[in-house]
């Protein structure tokens, strides 16, 4: 089909393609289709146009476009998002903006421990240009090999690495961004400290686009670890799994870079269908905690100190049982078990999805309690519960009864049993929303959690730099 | 005298006595005369009353009350800033609120490693219940006997453990702000991961005060290290420290928590002034490094590790010697190297500071070129340079030339050195704030060399939070 066919006399789409080209304006439903639905697909949505602008003056062009035309525009990366914050309403009157095409490493500079990348990259390719400077960017999650640095930013990405390097946010210096009005804001610092006004750049992180694009940012690296070790430790329960917790941070401190739980349950799912997946122990223990020590100096000494700590968890009766990964393959299957837990549970079945934190001291009551009610609200239901128990978050997922209908399990007892888990982790001060940001899907909810002094005051940054509301509408705050 | 004999029926004062009690509203020149002039001795202000609230309620209720009166608020906690920002102007219209009546611990959570603590809080005393808990609270500084932990947050403060722990605002997981408004707004959260909106929290952290008034903080805590051990190493340039940091991080990776710079004119004068501070070495070198580790494991460990990374140093041939700490009291003498440089400048007269960064891999450049241009321009000028260079910040100072008049030779040169210095830092994409914020001391400077995007957007949050600007102004930002 000829382009020319589509122009409807739209000032809008002219404007769009005399700014960064036909090739990049894309909107027959064909091209369109890979940028409407969600990676969950919860959410499918229709826009004007998806474009592709190539360079920061090219996105600076088509928002300063977007706003003499009156066009919201929906910005988006790699597309992975777990909460349809990158997905157009259903109206056809929105724009995707993405960001895939600003895919360049600006720069590296090893003795500084920084990498500046445009928004675009892909999170594995960042990782990889890390290495190539004998250096390690350790942010790390399943979708690495196509979500993008932006959207990490834009949604505060957390992953498997939070416990020593922090989330996303911690890991970066600086941004450039396109305002809401067209402009750039030049903040490519790379510098640990600074002092010079108000904290921009963490405005931006984790506002999903609602407040300004991020083109571009500096990010944090470190030296290559001379190590990384992985073990898996069988232990009675999340309390039990707490204690060991204690002792690993005692006795490794920063070079406990990993801590995650898996319930047994989650396991029986993974080899239920994944039976190439092998349980690690002789015996079935009710929890497994996966550990992992990134070591400066040698695997001789992070396997020393792995066994120094589990013999204390032995002594101290924390653990039942312990394998330490011998090679890169073991550790790479101890790994595959956390990472199958996921894909089991799709196998399973629909289910009830959470991604909830509390404070590490509560985690224990919290499984117990909010078991407690759902068991007594919905019988049979299964809990599969795993996460990143280092950093309070959990993923605390329900599953539909044995052999029973999910659909209608679903039907019955989403929204109740949603309730139930929101209103826990409320009363344990914890956040209905730990790593995957709040999009279209946890709007309502978090309305509904958070205090009217927290909204109004969010209200107020977003009208403040987005006066005509067309940075990404909908998403994380409803503007009432 | 009778404080009601001070009453002029002023109606805004007879609100705060009724809200906060006659006794915390002081108004004669004698109670007030602690609050009104900075640490630097730099400004003196007047004020209306100065405020003392013991509650975060009685906060709210002060910032109603100047609300409805059209009072403008100055927070102060333990006014030990460098820049001027918790004084008033000399207007006599402003009112200063004094945290310091807030100073309860509210909760320790050992399992949660965080503290719960009132913005009034000293320092030091937070160190110190985070140790009775078992726990280290690493935010360390010279003023940690009197600053106060909202001080620490409203500035951003950085001090000697930057390097591995980070700055303030990455100690802190939430807040409790009164906002302009005289609102209370509950984030006290103790989550690793949250989210679920815009990062209110860091935009409250480092405005000195200009947004709202940061009443208690969840600030994070660690393990406490089994052994900290100090070393000094002697090299031959900032660029060979530069070597040595890469050779100490890549060896001891997040257990390297202190690494500062000290060149032989720094310590020389504090030879001259402080003679009891010992030199460490049989001979002079031109840059002496002090190097700290924290080791979770044992002291035996940390020295180990030590010895290694300064064989390696000695064979890369990048330092010439090395003197390790044989017990608290030596470690105790190497610190009191570093912190007598800052006294020895006072007495051996008036100087000009800086307190900047630049990226790490710039900072030889930086020495070299600016101290070049400062020869140039302000011949025999003596520069002081020293500071936490494995942050890429340093307190680069100028000393009048060896028997020069201090007075005459700031009031020569003061303006053009502060713009040489500027003018390089920027050039090399550095700040001119590293640490210790903006104030009022340098908000003209700031506005010069910010560009009007970043000007335009902080004014733009400044205007939504505090519309009738009555938090602190003249601080951090010009409204023009």
């Amino acid at each position: 089909m000829n382009p020319t066919d589509l122009s409807t006399h739209d000032a809008f789409l002219d404007a769009c393609i005399a700014a960064i080209g036909d090739a990049h304006v894309l909107r027959t439903p064909a091209d369109m289709a890979g940028y409407l639905t969600d990676w969950r697909k919860r959410y499918t949505g229709q826009a004007r146009a998806v474009l592709r602008p190539g360079t920061t003056e090219e996105v600076a062009a088509i928002v300063r476009i977007a706003g003499a035309h009156d066009v919201a525009l929906v910005p988006q990366g790699g597309n992975t998002g777990l909460s349809g914050g990158a997905t157009p309403d259903v109206s056809g009157t929105q724009a995707v903006l993405s960001l895939a095409r600003l895919r360049a490493v600006r720069a590296i500079d090893p003795a500084n421990n920084t990498i500046t990348v445009e928004a675009g990259c892909v999170l594995a390719d960042v990782q990889r240009a890390a290495r190539e400077g004998n250096r390690l960017f350790p942010l790390s999650l399943a979708a690495e090999g196509s979500c993008t640095i932006g959207g990490n930013l834009a949604t505060n990405a957390g992953g498997t690495a939070v416990l020593c390097y922090g989330t996303t946010r911690e890991l970066c210096l600086g941004l450039e961004v396109v305002t809401p009005s067209g402009e750039i804001w030049n903040g490519l610092r790379g510098l640990r400290k600074d002092n010079t006004g108000y904290d921009l750049r963490d405005l931006f992180i984790g506002a999903e686009g609602t407040l300004g694009i991020i083109t571009a940012a500096v990010m944090k690296l470190y030296p290559l670890p001379a190590a990384q070790m992985t073990a898996l430790a069988a232990v009675e329960s999340p309390h039990a799994a707490l204690k060991l917790l204690d002792i690993a941070q005692r006795a490794a401190g920063p070079l406990l870079t990993g801590f995650e739980l898996m319930s047994d349950f989650c396991l029986e799912l993974v080899g239920r269908h994944f039976p190439e997946q092998r349980y690690p122990f002789s015996q079935r223990y009710p929890q497994v905690v996966l550990l992992e020590l990134s070591d400066n100096e040698s695997e001789q000494h992070a396997r020393d100190l792995f066994e120094g700590l589990m013999q204390t968890a032995f002594d101290e009766g924390v653990a039942h049982d312990a394998v330490v990964a011998q090679n890169l393959t073991e550790s790479r299957a101890f790994w595959n078990l956390r990472e199958h837990i996921p894909l089991a549970q799709a196998e399973e079945g629909l289910n009830i999805k959470h991604d909830i934190a509390v404070p590490i001291s509560r985690i224990g009551h919290f499984i117990d309690e909010t078991g407690a009610l759902i068991a007594q609200a919905a019988p049979g239901a299964r809990m599969v519960v795993f996460g990143h128990l280092g950093d309070g978050n959990l993923h605390y997922n329900v599953q539909t009864p044995e052999g029973g209908d999910p659909r209608a399990f679903l039907k019955t007892y989403q929204s109740a049993l949603n309730r139930i888990v929101y209103d826990n982790v409320i009363a344990h001060q914890g956040t209905i929303s730990a790593e995957h940001g709040i999009g279209q899907l946890k709007v309502g909810d978090n309305a509904r959690v958070k205090s009217p002094v927290e909204l109004s005051l969010m209200r107020a940054l977003k009208h403040a730099l987005d006066p005509h509301g067309r940075m990404n509408p909908g998403k994380v705050i409803d503007l009432g």
